[in-house]
């Protein structure tokens, strides 16, 4: 099996706070001083940048500066539409129409960021954009109003990629792109070449998915619509954003698996909130444990693999984990 | 609001039974006693039959004449691709050809008995297309041959529709058509005028779903693809088949308010499993609840949600609802 | 039935913040102006202070006479054990003894501001005190901290009653002190009169709880130890801390009938976060659904509720809710 | 690590049923049929019967005599609590007098039973003892009902260890002894040294619970009062009865130190459900994967996992795990 390019988002670099402690578990550290961190994992090849928190169109020359000198690309551009107070309501779904504007400069803008600094995708996640209680949300207008925004996004220019990221729940407690179905049922419809889906394995698992399937279905009938990835790990209700492996461990081993088997060919990038770990060690633990669980996968044998699946007989599926797994 | 048309599936007529005690809580009744039972019931429209357990080729005939003199009619017939071994790895996604030949022939089987006893539908619930283990599915292969084995029987005769009913688990841990999106997905690919969704309320509750929202999916982008609804309610996590709105009661609610405004037009079926209950009272209480919710929502004012609903502002919406309710 | 008390945590009254919002979502207030907001609630009788956030040496006179000024008590004092990084690895169970001591000597501090405001109850939620990956925790080393820790916190004055809160998750992934029997074997084994259980019914529905029960449980075998309610909503997996009676109307309707069951006589204390309603009009919203659904209660009548659940009877108990709410 | 004792419960030696497929998924087998299959798998030491499913007073002298000549022990006697219509609404908390009297008169029959086979242990499972509506039961007086009922089994005979076993739903969708403390706050009530409890790994994890942090509480304090358990694996929603260590594989591990750790010496019997397996190679799979997970503590080394539980660094316990797992 080749060898993977991996990246991080940057808050295990600085301090991860919650709601409870709002200045952070960590020690806060400036983008640059982030940066600098994260260039000290061997394996790291690129950095998201998420508007507002990390990068602007001023200190933007700075970063790419930085960037340049710790040997880091950019692997994603994350618009922000979600770190201030004035999406709470939702940015595309917003009942007002001066906010969905403002979102979709946003994502034009990062989409124009990206470019600059030779990165070719953003991250639309629309976190903001759901609803809490009951008779507060126009399902259909609002589904209307996603697709309208994202389309016209993804007419701003055509090099660079949408990908539209998923998840059930948090900051809303409901997300209206909550799963990979949905998001490949808006990806359908809004029928554009560079709209593509952001698989994040913790949210698929906190969706009651199972992310080696999401993976499967985002490539399903001939769609290669899974354009990255984000890996970590929670206990399967809510985005604890842990340390890949740690908790869905043969669910990762089998989403691994089905990355590979579809063609998947891009970051396997580090979404992880370690509140109160060195985050430059969980950073370096996922990555031994992406590459360690693809280790097993080769004792297993990919030939063997695809064997017992064409069986699907539990026991010898479970005996073939088993076996590379305790002996 | 107008008046509803109620069906009810036949188990609260008989003995519910589960894993635990398999001869059942309460009374057994054979078919026809079950439906003298269902006739006392006096909104009762129709019933629904499922096949192996309620109807066959031989007793068909029987059965038609006891639903006549019941003044009942057949809401939904359900071709039995769930109820024997045989299609305990799989329908249309078995392993064993001859196996998928067999499902395809008895949704086919259903849809002439269907059409024979005046009815246009038939509920092809794939309960047992699924997996439960880790490397034991091909997601890929197992969704090409749902889509086929779907369009084939609804290539069979185009006056029976076919309503995909979906639900997270159970009998599987995993049913590959687990949820709203996905089963929208299912039917946008097969592409047949007569393919369409069944709406269990329990199972979209079970799957992480808002029911009016599942709801909504359904006839988004100008879809009229909802064909069909089965209520009941549940704690969150299990099919639990209990009665409707004893849970989920501001959420059947707004499922209700949806319904009417998607201009849903067919049977209210009760798909509720009352193990340790009186089935009919069970019955007659869920339909009470139906009605009583739309009175509700009537003194509420279709108006005056739509208006909230508008607005997006929760503390609203929780004040027209208190008021309904508490008033 | 007789006129309730209530109190509120302060949130409502200034900006709910949260892990991609830190800034908070609405107006940012200084306590004073967060008392004022409150006292401008008519039925609001005490609120809630929490150590380091609202309250510490310095402010505690100039807090004292806002709240006098503002005709509010202070229904509760909250030792902060969870708003710094220095307790993210535990209060009472941190690895490090002086934190261990620390914590002790905040709930201590806590106890005597409590006292001289006129307040007879500290909330001890120990919120950090668990742990989030396998092999991380010595699960009955830490039991005996936290005994301990209660303990000798509990003998530092007896007239300051210690309410231990319980939580499933967060912060932490997973709390030591996580659902009601648990607390309740806490409370037994530490001995002490001036300790007891704080209730929050949300914590309890996303601790798979029914919060009637939890309530119930707290008084089981002649126990009286419900020292304090927090009242607040959510969707069962996650402490959404939304309006009360807005999901679980019903078991938010059961819950306030065995309160009054068994004699709970102190504040109903909302605990709501409304990151994106207007806090006020929030906090006046929940007041009112206690109201209405204590309303009902009295519609149901509580001699006829006792009746009906002496009997046991799902359709007769299912049959007074729903005559109660929708007639 | 010493060798263990395994045990197995009979279904996975019959056909197992659940209420889709009532006649169940395998070959139906008589109970001298399943004992004689039980046989074949070579670490098997003892089976568990329950009453009316598999002994009773008549076939009870045969079924001794096939164990004999299958040279397997009874690990357990199960009286029967809820496999028929008659405790569908509870046993012990029957609003029946005389079904509370049945009730313990089944217990105390299984205990004599019991002691005549030379097993020293009756697994008292409450499953039908619960609520699933609002306003359905008297949590106070159930659980009175409960403590007495058990309090006078106990003192039927003192040879005969009662093992109560919890679980959160299913048949009920509330069964009041539902997790681990609640379960210790029983056996602390009845005061008797032959009660204690049993956990079942799956049911734990379908209870929220970790099931290592399970058996810890119930040792807590210097009880010693787990005196049995079940294994099996599941999604941690629903006791899927799957293969030990399928799904909670690194949760399963730390189950297994924990009961080395609190000195754990009795059967480690297997209660799984493999409907659509084989269950002969099902049961060999669960024995070798906790044989096998075994093997990984000793790969990690006790006195090592001690050190890193003692750090609580989340990092160090992921990369022990790790390089036990993927090297």
């Amino acid at each position: 099996m080749k060898k993977l390019k991996f990246g991080a988002c940057l808050p295990p670099f600085g301090s991860c706070a919650d709601r409870y402690c709002l200045s952070g578990y960590g020690t806060n550290r400036t983008v640059p001083e982030m940066i600098a961190l994260a260039s000290k994992v061997k394996e790291l090849k690129g950095i998201e940048l998420v508007g507002n928190w990390h990068v602007n169109e001023k200190n933007f020359d700075e970063i790419s500066v930085c960037l340049k000198n710790a040997g880091l690309a950019v692997s994603m551009m994350v618009p922000d539409l979600w770190t201030q107070a004035k999406w709470g309501k939702g940015s595309f779904t917003s009942k007002d129409a001066s906010i969905r504007r403002a979102a979709a400069d946003e994502v034009k803008k990062s989409m124009d960021m990206a470019a600059r600094v030779g990165c070719d995708k953003v991250d639309v996640w629309l976190g903001q954009d759901g609803y809490d209680y009951a008779f507060q949300a126009d399902y259909l207008e609002a589904w209307e109003q996603i697709i309208e925004g994202v389309r016209q996004c993804a007419d701003h220019r055509k090099d660079v990629k949408i990908c539209v990221e998923y998840k059930q729940k948090e900051p809303r407690t409901h997300i209206f792109t909550n799963n990979a179905p949905r998001t490949v049922l808006l990806v359908d419809t809004i029928g554009r070449d560079n709209v593509g889906i952001l698989i994040d394995s913790g949210h698929s698992s906190a969706a009651q998915e199972n992310p080696a399937e999401a993976v499967a279905m985002v490539n399903s009938g001939g769609r290669k619509r899974l354009f990255y990835i984000h890996i970590n790990d929670n206990y399967g209700d809510w985005d604890d954003d842990m340390m890949f492996g740690s908790v869905h461990t043969i669910e990762a081993l089998e989403m691994l698996y089905w990355l590979d088997r579809t063609g998947y060919d891009d970051y396997y990038t580090l979404d992880i909130f370690p509140y109160r770990e060195n985050g430059l060690r969980a950073v370096e633990e996922s990555i031994a444990w992406v590459n360690g669980l693809r280790g097993l996968l080769e004792k297993m044998g990919l030939d063997r693999i695809a064997e017992v699946i064409r069986k699907g007989d539990a026991t010898e599926s479970s005996r073939l984990l088993r076996e590379a797994i305790c002996k």
